[in-house]
């Protein structure tokens, strides 16, 4: 029954993440002016947040995949907290709607405060590091496609969970998923829609584990709390 | 090798919770002063939170306990978007420090930014109910001790989950769990210390999952994944 264990890192990577700083589209909407200046901050260094801007935001276009950076904090506590990180057996990577990636030293502490997760990712878009003068930075960001990531990666294999993808039931995801010495898992970080194309193409396999859409940071945990599980972890 | 199932619900409670009215010995503090000045409300309706109060709070005995919503809130987000609380299997209470009980009904859209969970809970100790004029609220609020919750809902029998417990495999718990109709699970929803004598004593049983301190919200979903998982449903 014990599947082959050959797992030495999952590669989660929080894909499409509805997080990015303020686009030059809407900078001069007085929704926006008011926030920068309330902020003291130009809208190129403050995070699209649709709870504070959606009269700016609400001709975007994909609206319903920006300006959540609500789900990648959620999402990150849940990832960083969890017992197969703190074994170091995870690589954390957000990659986000304007095709940025987020590396996240699995040793993050994280704030827990809403704003101050904020201030943190604003800082990071301004300095390409946290802490911006670390040797070792807890938190990278750099210009990259989610294929851009993959090729730099070299996974043995892309599991995508997609609400569209074929059935399976958790434990026989994470018995897959074990089976593979560094498989990466993309898991989506927006408020709903469908991935890109593109996304879909870069995956080996398109699973589902539910018959509805699940928040982020539920999924993230169900797959977490299994892979655990089967490697007796938990 | 199937235990025999018979879960009709599991009451999630989330035990002393570090949430409550920022209290009566630190109102006069200038921080606080401020504060209230700043969210124009007195500070009998303000929720304690250390991120913002610790200069007034830290001479307040049990700190550690104390002035955490993040806590309920990244918990409360997990566990409503369940695929058990979904499927109507869960009854969820939140116990306070000071001896209040939130009932939140399963259905609750929880709101996703910190901020406006703290106004909600501000008016729910405000109004005691949530919407104040509704027939069927969405939370309501009591004074009440755990002992007191628990002599109501009378369970079968009471799972404290805390790292002194006995070690139990996450499964085990979990097959344990539905074999009972209607069993209690008490998880601390506080940032570190012990639960009160009181508190230990009022469980059947105590155990621990991890050899380590997990954040509420990771223990959570650990069990409500486990306890998924042996029913079929994931």
């Amino acid at each position: 029954m014990c599947p082959e264990v050959k797992l030495k890192k999952l590669i989660l990577i929080l894909a499409e993440s509805a997080l990015e700083t303020i686009p030059r589209e809407i900078w001069t909407h007085p929704c926006i002016r008011k926030y920068s200046k309330t902020r003291s901050k130009p809208p190129a260094f403050l995070l699209l947040d649709l709870s504070f801007h959606y009269q700016a935001a609400k001709k975007l276009p994909d609206l319903h995949k920006r300006g959540r950076p609500d789900i990648v904090h959620v999402t990150l506590l849940e990832v960083l907290g969890s017992p197969l990180c703190r074994r170091g057996l995870l690589d954390i990577y957000v990659h986000t709607y304007a095709d940025y990636v987020i590396w996240v030293d699995p040793s993050t502490r994280l704030p827990r405060h809403y704003y101050r997760f904020c201030g943190l990712i604003e800082q990071l878009f301004e300095t390409r590091k946290v802490p911006p003068e670390a040797e070792k930075p807890l938190l990278t960001l750099e210009k990259m496609t989610l294929r851009e990531l993959l090729e730099k990666l070299r996974p043995d294999t892309v599991v995508l969970l997609d609400e569209s993808g074929e059935r399976r039931r958790l434990r026989d995801l994470a018995e897959e998923l074990v089976q593979w010495e560094r498989p990466a898992l993309l898991v989506g970080a927006f408020q709903s829609g469908k991935f890109r194309e593109e996304t879909y193409r870069l995956a080996t396999k398109i699973y589902s584990i539910y018959d509805e859409v699940l928040d982020t940071w539920v999924v993230t945990s169900r797959v977490l709390t299994a892979v655990e599980e089967v490697l007796g972890i938990l």
